[in-house]
């Protein structure tokens, strides 16, 4: 083990983006990332396993959040509002740095590997939800189905969000697309 | 140009299958594909771009069911009931070789690289669906969740049919995990 450094991932993963978005990110290698960090490639290499990981340095925050909203919510809560709390608790830790998550995710969009390891995240995401459900006693297919339309919702909310300039307030636009989604479920043909 | 060999896709495909199931996805060639299908490596590779593809050979017809699905709905018809028609189209078709769609989903569940290019092709999917969508005047954001939402009932309601010895009717449970799901979204906390 070497010594500690403190905030070492936040640090990488900080040094990371702006090379990315400097330089691009086939042609940013580890060591250069962890040299702009003040750091040595192995600490790098503890704290990630290669240079696409430290751009989903998120991801472990995001299932605490939604895992958390799912132990804290009310006993009468309803799995699709217990879905929604976490959600939101999510879009409000995002949009604390929203130059850094629009960052983030411009060079996610502008590379197949990573939005194919973004897809895997966000399932990985949904599986991790409907666990938590079904931990709370929400029966399938119910669990998963709220879990599941949970990430349709947020893929959705967080495109609109960060295509809008004026930063608009992330949680409203998930709540917005979660009252959209239900009109659009409940309209039937008429014909 | 080589010469027209009759259903090479398909002869291929069924080839490349049966040789994944045998041996392992990791431990064949393309060269062995093509010789299992009497087919020549060169011939392999003008209808699929790697050996990974091969497993995806049926998405583009799903594209083309959920488009036509789009495009022959009547003119009243809502967004869910849209998306609905073409995913029961494309159950429907799944369900016409239920062996071979098993044996094909055991082969990408086993392997993560597999796993993502699965999603990729699901997020693809989704995006065509949305764009029909809004070919037909259905608005933004109505036109993306209903579309994301559908591939995330497909998700559920295909793991609930796969695993499901007595082969169920797959169109059966995509209308089932649909009505079940505006239950979910429909049940607010009384609390």
């Amino acid at each position: 083990m070497g010594r500690w450094e403190p905030n070492a991932r936040g640090r990488l993963a900080q040094a990371a983006l702006e090379l990315y978005a400097e330089q691009g990110f086939e042609q940013t290698t580890a060591a250069e990332i962890a040299a702009r960090a003040g750091l040595t490639e192995r600490t790098f290499f503890r704290h990630f396993a290669d240079k696409r990981e430290v751009l989903f340095y998120g991801t472990e925050t995001a299932r605490d959040l939604l895992a958390r909203a799912a132990a804290e919510a009310p006993a009468g809560a309803m799995p699709m509002d217990i879905v929604g709390a976490g959600l939101e608790a999510l879009g409000a830790m995002l949009q604390e740095n929203p130059e850094r998550v629009r960052l983030r995710d411009a060079i996610v969009s502008a590379n197949a590997e990573l939005r194919e390891r973004e897809l895997i995240k966000l399932a990985g995401i949904a599986e991790a939800m409907a666990d938590a459900l079904r931990g709370r006693g929400v029966p399938e297919p119910a669990a998963s189905l709220a879990a599941e339309t949970g990430i349709a919702v947020f893929k959705v909310a967080f495109a609109r969000w960060i295509s809008e300039p004026g930063q608009p307030d992330l949680p409203a636009v998930l709540r917005a697309s979660a009252e959209e989604l239900r009109s659009v479920l409940a309209a039937r043909a008429t014909v």
